[in-house]
């Protein structure tokens, strides 16, 4: 892949998710909310607009006025991966209840991963499935979950363990909506995106050890390249896997850690995109005690995260016991055995089932 | 369709609903529970046994012992129409997570139509879907909900409001636990059995009136025969139409009158088999009024639900206005316009869009 090419800021630009009849496409630009952009993916006339109270009162009036002269309600939900609930999904179906929703209508998920999730899953079961699109607003969100058709909410014992298969009408991603993302949040998304790289693209995470202060910075023309090249492959490797029979389970390198880590700390005390860094990093340092990959990927890796200020260490107080038992509800389970996505170095990541329990719990104390 | 043959007592049958790789087998028989039945059904190790605390008592012992040496978890609720809802569908999510369930584990839906739609929606949110199995107890289960993956439960707002399309990996209907279902719920089943006659065959309808006295006597024979045949229409109408595009609506013949009965009485006041009974004669009605049937074909309808000991009648405190604002959240609504399922006599069904309103309303006030 050449990922050296940029294209100019200001231009918008189009990939596709090719699945036949349920094929949609991924919109990439600037000011594309407030544009009239939403209407050509809407059939029917009511819309629900889900969003949080972090992004509505910045780009909520854009997207109504998208809307102007349909039927459309809101639902704002506080924001934070805590309330990814079967309760506020639950706060959703009420307000499609409410504006008397049918079959076609259209819910509009304007948010982060935790509102594309949660507003994805209601619209997998509202009458038994309506049209939703994704006009995600973090980076997390545009390089990863906006894209791919997984919805779900969180339960007290795992993450994301209730949810449904269902893809987006359209995904539209206003780079613009990332001018006002925290740091916090924004560097989150970088573990996100730095992750295709290092699972299945080694000369994108050279780019990303190249160009990171550029990323950081917020450089228009890297941004459009990070989310991009994040979506290209994201939207190949779902045309190929949708249902995650096979190689889609790649994209939860370091999630399997990360959910746990998330788990643990109650969804308040990490970012996703914390625990997959550390993840990541967890999983690299298992595949190196493993002898399946060099130290020195590892070092890479964990490196680079740790450039883009993300956390890279196991917090000491979930212990690895702790840790392993939450991974257990992992839903790449098969048999009672974990399956774990591990790597033979940097862009080289594998299914790996069958790791001895005790293998796992050293990974995570290398003390 | 020659449905005056009979099969022996004693025996069992096996239907099939073809839906290619989905495709699943219904077995109709006696003695079949406690018979090591279910395990052929099976991959994984760890299965969650659904009831309520009517069934439980009667049949649950059965089940564990067909699953014995498995890893299995149960949860019983309360029985009833009013337990089908989002709260107790987390009751059962819960309890998946208690067991520890990963997506190799299976659900077993040991009940009527409440316990096996519900069951259904927690197997099909589950880690995105796993597998489950419908054990019907009730004669309308037998012959209708428990086949062709309709999941849901319901809203205050609205019945099944909330749910998703998840066929069963199968369907065992063990005919001897109809000789425990009360009177009322017996001829509430009878009611959707008599649907497959009004919709589209109207020799099946003359075999009704014909053997209705050995039906309401329970004769071993008859009820084979009432679960076969209705398994065999509903079995080809989904093999046709699973995701109800066009012809599987006509199922729905009395059940947007119907649901709105079910909501406006709070789910505990009608059983879904009288509200749809009540439902049926309100759209022979409305098709008698605007000339598609004769009112012959009405008086017979009526005649034979009323020889069932079935309500035939609109409850008087149910205005038609409020039956009919309770009908616009209706699934089949489009583009804000009620579709209904009317006929033009016995065994002849029809999809009705753009039915006037104010026919509506006057086919809910005969007077």
């Amino acid at each position: 892949m050449n990922i050296i090419s940029r294209a100019e800021p200001g231009l918008s630009h189009r990939l596709a998710v090719d699945l036949g009849e349920r094929s949609y496409p991924i919109i990439i630009g600037n000011r594309l909310l407030g544009a009239d952009r939403l209407r050509a993916h809407l059939d029917g006339r009511k819309v629900l607009v889900v969003s949080n109270d972090t992004v509505a009162p910045l780009y909520l009036q854009h997207v109504l006025a998208d809307l102007e002269g349909l039927d459309v309600a809101t639902c704002i939900i506080p924001d934070g991966e805590s309330e990814k609930t079967w309760t506020r999904a639950a706060d959703m179906l009420a307000a499609l209840a409410s504006l008397r929703a049918g079959r076609d209508a259209t819910i509009v998920a304007l948010g982060g991963g935790v509102i594309g999730d949660m507003a994805g899953f209601a619209a997998s079961i509202w009458m038994r499935g309506i049209e939703f699109l994704q006009i995600p607003t973090t980076l997390l969100a545009m390089v990863d979950s906006s894209v791919g058709g997984k919805t779900a909410v969180n339960l007290p014992q795992g993450k994301n363990l209730v949810g449904a298969f269902h893809q987006p009408r359209a995904v539209i991603a206003d780079l613009d909506t990332l001018r006002t993302l925290p740091e916090r949040e924004f560097r989150a998304g970088i573990a996100e995106a730095i992750k295709y790289g290092a699972i299945v693209d080694a000369g994108l995470f050279e780019w990303y050890e190249r160009e990171l202060d550029a990323i950081l910075a917020r450089d228009p023309a890297a941004l459009l390249e990070v989310v991009k090249t994040s979506c290209t492959i994201k939207a190949d490797i779902v045309r190929r896997d949708e249902h995650e029979h096979g190689d889609r389970a790649l994209l939860n390198f370091g999630h399997t850690y990360g959910h746990a880590i998330e788990t643990l700390g109650g969804y308040t005390r990490f970012l996703h995109g914390e625990a997959v860094a550390i993840g990541m990093v967890l999983a690299a340092q298992l595949s190196a005690n493993l002898g399946m990959a060099d130290e020195s990927a590892l070092r890479r890796l964990q490196s680079l995260l740790e450039r883009a200020g993300l956390p890279v260490n196991r917090p000491t107080d979930m212990t690895p016991a702790a840790m392993l038992d939450a991974m257990r509800l992992d839903k790449k389970v098969q048999n009672g055995k974990l399956r774990l996505i591990l790597w033979r170095g940097i862009g080289q990541a594998e299914i790996c089932a069958g790791v001895a329990e005790a293998d796992i719990l050293a990974g995570l104390d290398p003390t």
